[in-house]
């Protein structure tokens, strides 16, 4: 098995978050900021026909958080911890961010996105056309539904 | 912007696919393949409470991929080619897969899974918990809604 891979940022979000505390997180938070994925111009030429889906993966790089990681975390507004996999914890062993959002328009190497919840400047290490989802009725999501906090 | 950023497996796949022939690929590609989750005993911890989720997101290292990419590329059955960044071609800037599973138990540091497309002995990076969908009917799936080939 490989044992290590090093990864070069494909572009770089701008959006209108500095802080993390800015950020909505935790039950029910709605994710609903504009911003825009900025693409290396190098690699315009991958992004062609990408202006036909709705929805894309954005797979990115926690470059601020704190370093280092616990395995049972307590995320924010939860009174009990998990284990750090079962959790969207920015500090887990490889620092990958994973976010979901609506594709609103593309220039050149710019993508214009809602639903950004990463900080202004975050590395972006890779970007997917969004396929199917899961049925909401076919869902299970463990401590998140249960009862009280 | 951080420039590089150097990521190790948390653990890897087992599962029946050893040779990328052998996984379903292209439209209507269905994957109920089963396999194991094999985490490092060290992080199992971290797997705390992930029962109770009914899928996840497993990111993972396309680890037997030839190096380089196209920035456009013709997606197996296809005929025409699109950016890579709206494909799932495994030749990418950074060969990051990302797969949603169902979670069917786990046994320790093992995660029994449904709907692997990965090969035998594939690296994971992280394991998230799948907490929404987008539903069907907000989606648009560019080239691959297009009628014909």
């Amino acid at each position: 098995m490989k044992n290590e891979i090093t990864m070069r940022p494909i572009g770089v979000i701008r959006c209108g978050y500095t802080s993390t505390s800015q950020i909505p997180k935790g039950r029910g938070a709605s994710h609903t900021e504009e911003g825009t994925i900025e693409i290396l111009p190098e690699l315009e030429e991958g992004l062609t026909d990408i202006e036909g889906f709705s929805h894309l993966f954005v797979i990115w790089m926690f470059d601020r958080s704190a370093e280092g990681y616990d395995l049972l975390t307590t995320p924010p507004g939860e009174t009990r911890a998990h284990g750090l996999f079962a959790t969207r914890s920015p500090r887990r062993p490889n620092p990958i961010g994973l976010t979901v959002v609506r594709l609103l328009g593309r220039d050149g190497s710019r993508l214009r996105v809602r639903g950004v919840d990463m900080l202004d400047g975050t590395p972006v290490l890779d970007i997917k056309p969004y396929l199917s989802g899961v049925a909401a009725e076919e869902l299970k999501r463990g401590w998140l539904d249960e009862a009280g906090r």
